[in-house]
């Protein structure tokens, strides 16, 4: 499994990977309605922000960005969001993936990694984050809402770097 | 203290304020070099959010914004930002804009109100947050780049509607 900066003809082959996870409704807070284009203007952010693909034998199987977390006196806190296509799930690509999001604010010289959002019933993330530094600073009480569980907790993660 | 909508008008009032906050770093995660357009353009969003000021005698003395947390399966849980007038500050004004925010919020269904990054030195703002409902749900340890303390934590704070 390669990770390589997502290029422009790359889309076509992210696209469908954001789009299912974002219309399962059962991990990001993104708009579950929003075009490919508007998906890949907050995907696919300018520098200083990063975003890259998993690839094998030429084939997408997942995708991940990340960045400051917030502008100025917040800049020098890092951020980072993972998707995998479903058909790849369990097989270590987001891992793979949060690995390098690490290696590269550590590169970059962030001092930390916030994840502002991470679903609790998401329990495969929370895992894989706890395996790789993270730790839960706080939930938010029933600030998602989950399509089968309804309310649940968004976790507040951060990995000191 | 009359609160009103933010119209069209006001903003070369309104930016004076924020600018000065923004520029004493000590307060928000903002670009403290942003322009007065890029900056009315964080501040007035388009709806559901909605932006105010605080008024007496015709003269602006602070302003908020508020308005969905997050967008899609977070958008039941809303926000809120206060700028008040480095001359007004100690008047209650932020106490007046809080307790507006937080009933706008309640008449408009959130189940909820979330502040990502209050700064933990910024001890007058966390104390009217608590006075008016809010608990701190965590704090990112060293996320805010303070211009005389250094780095300080950043509390996630909610309060429940």
């Amino acid at each position: 499994m390669e990770i390589r900066e997502l290029g422009d003809t790359d889309w076509p082959q992210v696209w469908p990977i954001v789009r299912d996870v974002i219309r399962a409704r059962d991990t990001f807070t993104y708009d579950p309605e929003m075009t490919a284009e508007q998906a890949r203007g907050i995907w696919v952010e300018a520098p200083p922000g990063h975003a890259v693909v998993a690839v094998e034998d030429g084939r997408i199987y997942g995708t991940a960005k990340m960045g400051p977390n917030k502008p100025g006196p917040g800049s020098h806190i890092s951020t980072a969001s993972f998707m995998v296509a479903g058909e790849a799930r369990g097989k270590g690509v987001g891992t793979v993936l949060c690995r390098y999001a690490l290696d590269w604010a550590r590169e970059h010289g962030y001092a930390g990694m916030q994840f502002n959002a991470v679903v609790e019933t998401n329990v495969t993330a929370v895992e894989i984050y706890k395996r790789l530094g993270f730790t839960v600073i706080g939930t938010v009480p029933g600030a998602f809402e989950h399509p089968v569980q309804g309310r649940v907790g968004l976790h507040i993660m951060f990995c000191p770097l």
